[in-house]
């Protein structure tokens, strides 16, 4: 059994949100004709990026896990869509009507696909009332939120409600690096990508761990994406800095970031074998889960080659399926 | 032996630089008394950071050294003394008097120290003439500079007559991150040293890299920082971003960054054994040099126990020594 923790599907339309909401800075996929390969996401009339069809149908992305031998795909929206910076009521209807176009895909394909829906997080209470509406309602196991929302790191106290709903619903959290530094210095070489996401990354776990979130929420499952980002490689530098500036470190728990590790999770996107490695060693071999970032290229499309050369059959199958399992709380029997 | 590439000096005092180039901006050292043991960095006023003696009393750092065993500390400037934002006639004045000043204390005590100097990156014309100073007049084996010189990454065409320069004066290159995105969202957990500098070490790295400099100038040395900051992790990620999308990463040069690796070096600081050997897989064990960023509290402070508990010696050996005398571009007996 093979669970894809992280990979990304938009619904094959939505409303037009200009229209529906009074205001742009939405991303809207434009298809230029009925039966076309690929899309449009378009953000102002302006192209943001080009999407092929397994963005958008299931019956694509089935044949392609198929080839690759994937079970199960946990399913979240494009990051692009978070739209935390719109008006509350209005990334929550876009929440809503993403989360059921989720769903709705689910239901067609109960076996092959989960969803982990969105929320609006930048106002912590609707984003309650989504969450405890996509969990029951839609029997999700769990969200996709953003590394950050607007000016708040994921310790802001703000969220706490969120979190408290998180663990009083059962509902697992995938977190994905997003709203990167663009521009100026990094214009080029991909920059935001290849630099910039694993930072928000490594961001938002310091900030959990040095925050407190997992000492007030003992229950809350959280999962990173891209192995971590850079955390896992400077761990140690992170941890010493939490013991020789306490004072800048260990204002809101005094326990060490070191003592945490095993108590998150993060997807085994590293694309190298020794650096996978190294994550298993420092987050836990019950603690990696695999994650392609299907269907973008900057993913490993091939189905997880690098977990499937692991010489231990069970840190495999722990990475591949049983670590998934645990942290979405469901039964191996659901997808038999 | 043992050869501590990266940690940082200040000269005891040092003109009123304000009062000298007619604005402010710059850092000057305020000792409260004569025979104190700390003193204030301070910039235009403000508290900028305390010291101790150990940072610019250099019978402080030899009685160090010879506690935890360290041979020859490269010295280095404190990085906000670069002041690439300064007016160029003034940051190369000011370069000259850190420079001066490194050399005398390497001059006192020759078997002890080495200089690494400082340059006035923005104006490359004048950096040129500092490096041909400080190579020739000082005898000094390299310079430190900063991951980035206001605008420019280390591809800017603009320093390619530095490159040349450092190649044609056989001047190694140390690499250090500073001038990190500050406040906001990074104003707790000391996020721009944690997360930050990290980000700044791979931005440069992937800079150079993917900018074609070694191919430009292949007898370039270059060492980074902190290990190389959040590269070595995610060098999987890098690889596979410049070879699935050519048209972002592929536009300086051919080579991708995976053949590029065993051409630069970094500094061994990364305060986890795990994180060292993954370094040393990606980087290569003949490109790994001791560093401590002695004598501030985020260094190693204990002179390298890490890598001390290698198993292998001639790898301990490596990067105690060897590797620092070929990236210097020095000999043992210089310092027996």
């Amino acid at each position: 059994m093979k669970i894809d923790i992280h990979n990304h599907i938009l619904p094959r339309t939505w409303p037009n949100l200009a229209e529906r909401y009074g205001y742009g800075g939405f991303v809207q996929l434009e298809h230029s004709e009925e039966t076309s390969d690929s899309a449009r996401m378009m953000k102002d009339g302006r192209l943001f990026r080009v999407v092929q069809a397994n963005c958008w149908d299931a019956e694509r992305r089935l044949a392609d896990m198929d080839q690759t031998g994937v079970t199960v795909q946990a399913l979240s929206t494009v990051p692009v869509m978070f739209s935390y910076w719109a008006k509350p009521a209005d990334t929550a209807d876009l929440s809503r009507l993403i989360n059921d176009d989720l769903a709705a895909t689910v239901a067609r394909h109960p076996k092959r696909f989960v969803g982990l829906g969105t929320a609006p997080m930048q106002a912590p209470l609707l984003a309650v009332e989504e969450i405890k509406r996509l969990t029951t309602e839609l029997r999700m196991p769990g969200i996709q939120i953003g590394s950050h929302i607007g000016d708040w790191n994921l310790d802001a106290r703000e969220l706490d409600p969120v979190w408290k709903t998180c663990e009083d619903y059962d509902c697992a959290v995938f977190v994905h690096p997003w709203d990167m530094v663009m521009g100026g210095r990094y214009s080029k070489f991909w920059l935001p990508w290849l630099v910039g996401m694993p930072a928000e990354t490594a961001t938002a776990i310091v900030s959990v761990l040095m925050g407190g979130v997992l000492q007030r929420f003992p229950k809350l499952r959280l999962c990173f994406a891209h192995g971590g980002g850079s955390f896992p490689y400077t761990a140690g530098r992170i941890d010493h800095g939490f013991r020789c500036r306490p004072d800048l470190c260990a204002q809101e728990t005094s326990v060490p970031p070191s003592e945490q590790l095993g108590k998150f999770w993060c997807d085994s996107l590293v694309h190298d074998a020794a650096a996978l490695d190294l994550l298993t060693e420092v987050v836990g071999k019950k603690r990696v889960i695999f994650g392609s970032d299907y269907p973008f290229p900057l993913g490993d499309l091939h189905g997880g080659k690098i977990v499937e050369n692991l010489g231990d059959p069970q840190l495999r199958d722990d990475i591949f399926a049983q670590n998934a399992l645990d942290f979405l709380g469901l039964e191996r029997s659901a997808f038999e």
